[in-house]
C-alpha cells in the first residue's frame, strides 16, 4: 500500500476540520483508494491546540523548514489564510518538491501566477478547490467537466457571511447592524468584517472562478466591487413586495464585447434558483454554450465542508501524477488586449424620497428619459403632502453610466430629499 | 501540439450534439488545452445523416473494425444506447487500445465490471460522466471531490421524462395519459416510454451513482423500483394542499444497518431544494459526513448538455494518462455480505375511498394502530353519506412492511371501496 504523508500548516477552524477528517477516515481511504494517508507534521505555534486535537507531540513543528526537510511529507496543506507568511511557506514547500493543497483564496487569487510557475518548475501539484465555495465542487467542475463549453456567465452567492446577514435581515426584518453583531457572536462574521461585508472575499473568489471559466486571467483588481453595508430592511421589504430576493452576487460574463466582472448586492426574482440559497449556503449558477444551466449548491464555509474539499484534493493528488495547471497564460495582469466592460447593462431598483407634490414625478421621469432609461415599474407610497415620500422605480435594462448620470441629476432636484437606494436587478 | 483523434459511435441526438461541440470548439481547445481534437471517424449506417452534419464521406464508417484498426483514433465515444451492439463495440475498442467515453447508462450499469476489467488490462481510460444526469457533473464530484466523505445519502431527480410529466401534471392539472402523449410529440418521451416511466432508467443511474458514493457494488437488480404510471392529478393536488411536491426520486442511503436503494414516486416538502427542480431539469442532493449537503442541478438530458459531459471526459482523457477505476471490487454482483435493507422506513401518504359512515374511521385507525403505524395527519373530504369519500392519512415514519400489511387489511373492510393511493413521503 502506497503511503502518502501530509503536513497541515495551521490548525485553525479549517485545519482542525481537515485533521479530523484525515485521521478519522484513514482506514476507509486504505480500502477505497489504496493509500495510507498519514499526517506527518502540523505547523502550529499553539502547541496545546495541536495536542488537544490528538496530534503527537513529535509531529508538531514550529517552523516551515522542519516540514520542507521531512522526507515523509509528500503533500503540504496550507490553511493559514492571508498572504504572508502563507506565501513564503507555500513557495518553500513547492521548492522542496512537495505538492500543495490550499484553501487560501486571497493568496491564490493574488499570487497564483507565481505559485503555479513554482509548482510547474518543481513538477508539483497545486490544488485549490477549497479556496472557493467550501465543499461545493465548482473548481473541478470548471476544470474537468465544463471545460468543453464556452462559459457565457457565472452567477454566484459565494460569501457565507453576507448571505447569512442578508437572509436574516430579509426573514426577520432586523437591521444590518443588529444582524452583524449576532453573526459576530455566532462566529459567522469576523471581529473586523470588512473583507466579507465589503465584498473583497467575493472578488478574490470571482477572480479565481472567472479566470477558470473564461480561460483568461481576470485579476481581482478588474472586478467592480460594492458591499452590503448600505442595504436597508426597508429596501429588502420593497423588493420582496416586487417579487425579489436580495443577495450579494458575484457576476462574471463573457460576451462578444468583452468580459464583465462585478460583485455587488442585487435583487433577483424569487423564482430564480439562486433566490432560495439562504443562510450560510452558497451556490454558483453557470451557463455554458453546451451545458446550458448548471447550479452547484452547498455549504460555502465551515471546518468540515471546507475540509471535505481539501481532502478531496489531497486524495486526488495522492493518486494522480498528471497535474493540470491553468488553461491560460497565468500572468499577474490580464492578457494584453483583454476587454473589460465597465459600463455594463443591468436593470435597476431606484428609491428616492420625494416631496409628494404634483409635478415631481414628471421631473423625475423626464430625467430618466433624458438619460435614455426606460422605467418598467413605479411604486409611490401614499403620504402627506409635506413629507418625503418613498418613490420606487425599477428600470428596464440600461447602462450603468446612464444610471449614475440620472442619479446625479435626481440629487439636484430640490423636491428630492434623498436618492435613498440604487440596487441592481439581475434576472 | 498534441493531436488526439476521436471516433463517434452513433450520430443520434447525443452523437450529433457531441460532433457539433467538438467541431465548433476545435480552435478553442487548441488554445485552452493545447490539444487538437479531431473527429477521425463516425460509425453511422445512415450515411445521409452523417453527411448532413458535415462529416467528410471518407470518415464515415459502417463497421467497428474500421475504427479499431484506425491508428489515428485514440478515443472512442459510444453514444448508441442499449446493451448490444454497444457492448461488443466498446470491448473491441478497448481491446484495440482505444480509451472509451460513453453516455450509455444501461450498458455501464449492467456491464461495468466487464468493461472496466478490459480497460485496465489494456491500460485504457473508461469514462462515463454522461451516463448519469446529462451535463450535471455528479460522477466526477463523487470520484474526485467528495471521495474523502462517507456519503450518507443521495437523493436524485435523475430522469428528465418523468420529471417533465410530473411537473406538467402538477402545474396544469392534466392527466398522466394526456401529458405523456404531449411529451411523446415533443420528443421528451419515447414511443415506448416504459424504460422512463416505469423507473428502469433511474435504477440504472442510481446503480452507478450509489456504487460510486458508497464504494461498493450496487447492482441495479437490488434497487426497489416503482414507476409513475399510477400517479393521479387528484393525489398531486391533495399533496400540494399539504405542502408537498411530487417527484420520481432515486434514493440511496448508507446507514449503520445496511444500504437502502430505491426508485419510486415520492412527496417532498415544497421547501426542499429538490422540490423546485422542474420540467426536464434534474438534480442530485448528496449528504456526506464532512461536506454536509451538496446539490448539483442542471439539464439531465439533451444533445448539447449530454454532449458537454462527453466532451469534458474526452478532454480529460486526452490530457491525462492516470485513469482512475472503481474504488471497490467491481464485480457483477454485490460483494458478499453487503446488507440491503428492504423493509425500509418512510412516512406515507395513504388515500382510501371510504363510505362516509360513523365508525369507519375507527376501523381504519385501529388497523393502523395494530400495524404499529402512527398517523401524523388526517384529512377527510366532506361528502354525502352514501358516496365513497376520499380520506387521506399521512403517517409518521414507519416500516414499509407495516404499511403493506395495513393496506391489505384496509382492502378487506367492506366500507372501503378502494385504497386509491400509497405514496411515500420523503423529507
Amino acid at each position: 500500500m502506497k503511503k502518502v504523508g501530509v503536513a497541515i500548516l495551521g490548525l485553525g477552524v479549517v485545519g482542525g476540520g481537515t485533521y479530523k477528517i484525515l485521521t478519522e477516515h484513514r482506514e476507509e481511504y486504505k480500502r477505497t483508494h489504496k493509500i495510507d494517508l498519514v499526517v506527518e507534521n502540523v505547523l502550529e505555534l499553539r502547541k496545546e491546540r495541536a495536542l488537544a486535537l490528538g496530534v503527537e507531540e513529535s509531529k508538531i513543528a514550529d517552523n516551515i523548514a522542519v516540514i520542507c526537510s521531512n522526507p515523509e511529507v509528500d503533500i503540504v496543506i496550507e490553511v493559514m489564510g492571508g498572504v504572508e507568511p502563507a506565501k513564503t511557506f507555500v513557495l518553500a514547500a513547492l521548492n522542496a518538491g512537495k505538492s500543495v493543497v490550499t484553501s487560501n483564496k486571497e493568496l491564490y487569487c493574488k499570487y497564483s501566477h507565481e505559485l503555479e510557475k513554482t509548482a510547474i518548475k518543481n513538477h508539483c501539484g497545486l490544488f485549490y478547490e477549497a479556496s472557493c465555495v467550501g465543499g461545493v465542487p465548482v473548481i473541478r467542475a470548471l476544470l474537468d467537466n465544463l471545460q468543453g463549453n464556452k462559459i457565457l456567465s457565472l452567477l454566484g452567492i459565494i460569501n457565507g457571511t453576507t448571505n447569512y446577514i442578508l437572509t436574516k435581515m430579509s426573514h426577520e426584518g432586523a437591521s444590518y447592524a443588529e444582524v452583524l453583531k449576532e453573526a459576530q457572536k455566532l462566529g459567522y462574521a469576523e471581529a473586523d468584517p470588512t473583507a466579507d461585508v465589503e465584498g473583497f472575499d467575493a472578488t478574490y473568489k470571482l477572480s479565481i472562478l472567472s479566470s477558470l471559466a473564461f480561460h483568461t486571467k481576470i485579476p481581482y483588481t478588474k472586478i467592480y466591487r460594492e458591499g452590503i453595508t448600505g442595504i436597508t430592511v426597508k429596501d429588502i421589504q420593497y423588493g420582496k413586495q416586487m417579487g425579489y430576493a436580495i443577495k450579494l452576487l458575484a457576476i462574471g460574463k463573457n460576451g462578444d464585447n468583452g468580459i464583465e466582472v462585478r460583485v455587488h448586492p442585487a435583487f433577483i426574482p424569487v423564482e430564480h434558483p439562486l433566490a432560495s440559497v439562504n443562510d450560510s449556503y452558497n451556490a454558483v449558477y453557470i451557463t455554458g454554450d453546451s451545458v446550458e444551466d448548471v447550479m452547484l449548491y452547498g455549504r460555502g464555509a465551515g471546518a468540515l465542508p471546507t475540509g471535505s474539499a481539501i481532502v478531496g484534493d489531497v486524495i486526488y493528488c495522492a493518486t494522480h501524477s498528471n497535474y493540470r495547471y491553468s488553461t491560460f497564460e497565468n500572468t499577474k495582469d490580464a492578457a494584453p488586449g483583454t476587454k473589460f466592460i465597465e459600463n455594463f447593462e443591468s436593470a435597476y431598483y431606484i428609491r428616492v424620497n420625494a416631496s409628494n407634490r404634483t409635478g415631481v414625478l414628471a421631473k423625475i421621469t423626464s430625467i430618466f428619459s433624458r438619460c435614455g432609461i426606460n422605467v418598467a415599474k413605479m411604486v409611490q407610497e401614499d403620504g402627506s403632502d409635506s413629507a418625503a415620500v418613498p418613490v420606487i422605480f425599477v428600470t428596464h435594462k440600461t447602462k450603468e453610466h446612464s444610471v449614475n448620470k440620472a442619479v446625479e441629476e435626481l440629487k439636484a432636484i430640490p423636491e428630492i430629499a434623498k436618492v435613498a437606494a440604487v440596487i441592481r436587478v439581475v434576472s
